[in-house]
């Protein structure tokens, strides 16, 4: 492509509610614009050309996997979520509008009704059984403050996939299938990584792992172990039990625990003086909604002492209906790793992918069944995953990008190659020039011709801005024989005899 | 592909609410799924494969032309519709709602406004233009009576393209390009299409073009010359003028003209006693919003003659405050081609393209402008182009069906040949089928092997209704060394040599 005829409006200016270097970058080299500053954007052309690569690599990683892609309608009905109950339970950031005739709908910020609505016309038998579908679509979430960019916006673009089973044994094997298949996909896009556990509310266990991009942005905290693959979300994290004797010192902390219909409880957790409670995690143990501060001096009527604390504590001690153990503490850096001894410390991740262990959560309710091998009725057993696509864009500018601009890993990179001519009105720069970009189009090199009348400077601060991985410089130089190979990462730079570049390029991309 | 992982779920129930062969077919070969009945589908995965494949010729045709692809966001805000005076005017099928915040926001039926807004804060100088920008995603338009499948459905796929330009006559060479652009798009999609003048209201002339698939089921009635290329919709063809005398017989039609802020006018049109008025072009002759049957027995205030009566009417007979002429009359079948002097007649088509001459109609509201090479402020002069892609697939299935069921064209093919093993339990034939599947792979053919455990029979009738191009059918013949090739349109079959299968596939392929 001819950088003469590309609209790709880079600019010096920050914008104003710009924060985050993704944000920042994918706005400054023309990627992407704000639509009226509302978490709505549009793709501009070199930014829709990432996301297509982007979305390539997904959807090929999937279909290998076994994958059929669909598309669902975005805008659905209502009826479908009050099927599964949702209509009442999600919040707000749930868009729901009329049309002409006063039918409501609702515009999809994720689409599991729609999925079991599709499979359960379609699919009645075990011998269709089992389905992995997925779409890379539109979903819209009414976040109350839009931010970041696309780390946090609106509208955005989504892989979402639903697999449906006979048995809890094979949607388990299948989940294993989709982690093996996310992390060819986050290799694939280049970029670091880490599987996690994740807290997954009444489901329990290994119910659900989140995919988190590393980067010192991030807004989840994630433990992680210098020495083995062990990684959990904060909430979800554990560590080696320490031993604790009845000398231990012991807090309790009192809250207050919330649940449906504006019932309330007084709780008392108990753990050791130094450790910390952790709030997901003693919000589960009570299978409550949320816990807030307590304000009456009331006696708690629920005690839950720290598992860890055994025979440390002595339960008699509490006037409580009813006493639990259960891990309610938070591992803090330095803990011991439960699966190898190493020592875990805390780190900062983007969640860039999710993938959840559903059960019949939706096929129950929705009356999603099949008839098994006896010819008797069951519900399907069902997984969900998803990748945020657009995000994804931003993860990788998070974890890759210098103070110049974005560092495009291989496969997300707009192009492969930019070719700057510093001088157009320079014959001999402006020959070669043509002649390595034809050659490069020949070969399928995606390539990218800086053919601008714009000074050298301008021209260098747009390479570094765009972030493409690698250029080359026809300079001054050219008049001794030589032009200049640029790795964007470090901005390293080597000279090249102008005779061999082609075999360099050939060799070397 | 393989059949049995495939969700493909073909029926024989004709869905209630379908009447056109592509409803129908597109729902009973499993392609897609309506969502509640209300216009709104879901793509299967084989429905969204052929979108995928439609969708790609779009975009290497209008990439190799120049233009390039953004993805605008769905959601609109509108306060742009706002400025450029569409919110009042677009009636019900703009689809409005509020976000939690209480802010207005449409669905986007057609994004002038969002494209106009994103080139007036990127583009300032004539060395930017022309620009052609594109974009194939989502439209909503909330119909009154969606039907017909993906003919008229409410959320649909549309390529929409716009062109800026610094002069009028740039825009003319852009028109022309995209003219050409969209002709190779539907000769590629096998579709036989009449490029054809359309009405452009107060634009006029030629202004506008649609792009008519041929189809005896169309909405359209167009006018065709038997001779040469000419075609024109009802509402914009013209013929050779006919001859009249002062002894043609005449008659006055008086229709009621409507006006903004609720003015209107009566109106006598003129023509001869056996031509039929054209309303569009009679409603168009006086700058009216709508004609309407005139209830009272006014004498009309102004009074429009068929040009082409000419001295045969006196305008002194009329007492009326304007007398006018103009084209009024509809062609008819038989009258006289004006390009080449052979006889018209009328057809159907389904409008699958159109390409129109905008003009300063966006820009000047909205203030775009541009700085000219004399530093002067100036309007961008802007064409359009539009392409219906999902409605694509039905243009393609009602030109190319038969009783059974598809045909697809080649280019629109979810699979350029279908392996049809008719005994699953004969291990010659599925060691045949097997091999011969695993060579088009490794030829990059996109292949379908039908490995179900069904009968024959219904594995033909299936073959019928989803309509690949072209099927080996391996059956009870490989015990004497024969398979069958068979051509989906027209059914026809030719035995050949199962030794030789492959190669005749390598050469008729």
């Amino acid at each position: 492509m001819r950088y003469s005829r590309l609209l790709l409006p880079t600019t010096k200016e920050t914008p104003n509610d710009a924060s985050l270097a993704s944000h920042i970058y994918l706005i400054r080299a023309g990627l992407i614009q704000s639509v009226g500053g509302s978490g709505l954007y549009n793709f501009l052309p070199l930014g829709k050309k990432i996301l297509d690569k982007v979305r390539a690599v997904v959807k090929e990683e999937l279909d290998k996997a076994g994958c059929q892609e669909v598309s669902l309608s975005f805008v659905t009905p209502s009826a479908l979520w009050d099927e599964s109950g949702r209509l009442e339970k999600y919040g707000k950031e749930l868009l729901r509008f009329k049309d002409r005739k006063d039918n409501d709908f609702i515009l999809g910020p994720t689409h599991e009704e729609m999925m079991v609505n599709l499979v359960r016309q379609t699919v009645k038998s075990y011998k269709q059984l089992p389905l992995n579908l997925y779409q890379i679509n539109l979903k819209f979430r009414d976040e109350i403050r839009p931010r970041f960019g696309l780390m946090r916006g609106r509208e955005f673009l989504m892989k979402d996939g639903y697999s449906f089973h006979s048995s809890t044994e094979d949607m388990l094997r299948e989940f294993a299938l989709m982690e093996e298949t996310y992390k060819k996909i986050f290799t694939r896009l280049g970029l670091e990584f880490r599987v996690v556990e994740a807290d997954s509310g009444a489901i329990g266990g290994s119910g659900s792992k989140e995919f988190m991009v590393l980067a010192d942005s991030g807004e989840d905290t994630i433990v992680v172990c210098n020495d083995c693959e062990y990684g959990a979300n904060i909430e979800a994290a554990t560590c080696q039990p320490k031993v604790y004797d009845t000398h231990t010192a012991c807090k309790t902390v009192i809250k207050k625990a919330l649940y449906d219909e504006g019932k309330s409880l007084c709780v008392g957790f108990v753990l050791p003086q130094d450790a910390e409670l952790q709030e997901t995690k003693a919000c589960n143990s009570v299978d409550a909604n949320d816990l807030i501060e307590c304000d009456t001096q009331q006696s708690p009527s629920i005690v839950v002492i720290e598992e860890t604390l055994g025979a440390a504590v002595d339960p008699n001690a509490f006037d409580a209906e009813e006493i639990n153990y259960a891990d309610i503490v938070a591992v803090q850096e330095g803990d011991t790793c439960a699966m190898c001894g190493g020592a875990l410390r805390y780190t900062k991740g983007i969640e860039a992918g999710h993938i959840f262990q559903l059960g019949t959560r939706y096929s129950e309710p929705m009356g999603t069944h099949f008839l098994d091998e006896n010819g008797k009725t069951q519900p399907m057993v069902m997984g969900t995953y998803g990748i945020g696509v657009s995000r994804l864009l931003a993860a990788i500018i998070e974890q890759n990008h210098d103070d110049k601009g974005c560092i495009w890993t291989k496969e997300s990179a707009p192009f492969a190659l930019q070719i700057i001519i510093s001088n157009i009105k320079d014959d001999a720069q402006v020959a070669l020039g043509e002649k390595l970009y034809e050659a490069m189009l020949s070969l399928g090199v995606d390539v990218l011709l800086d053919d601008r009348k714009d000074r050298f400077g301008a021209k260098m601060s747009d390479y570094e801005l765009l972030g493409v991985p690698h250029a080359v410089v026809i300079g001054k130089n050219l008049s001794e024989g030589k032009v200049e190979f640029v790795t964007r990462k470090g901005m390293s730079s080597i000279e090249v005899d102008a005779d061999g570049i082609l075999d360099f390029l050939r060799d070397t991309l």
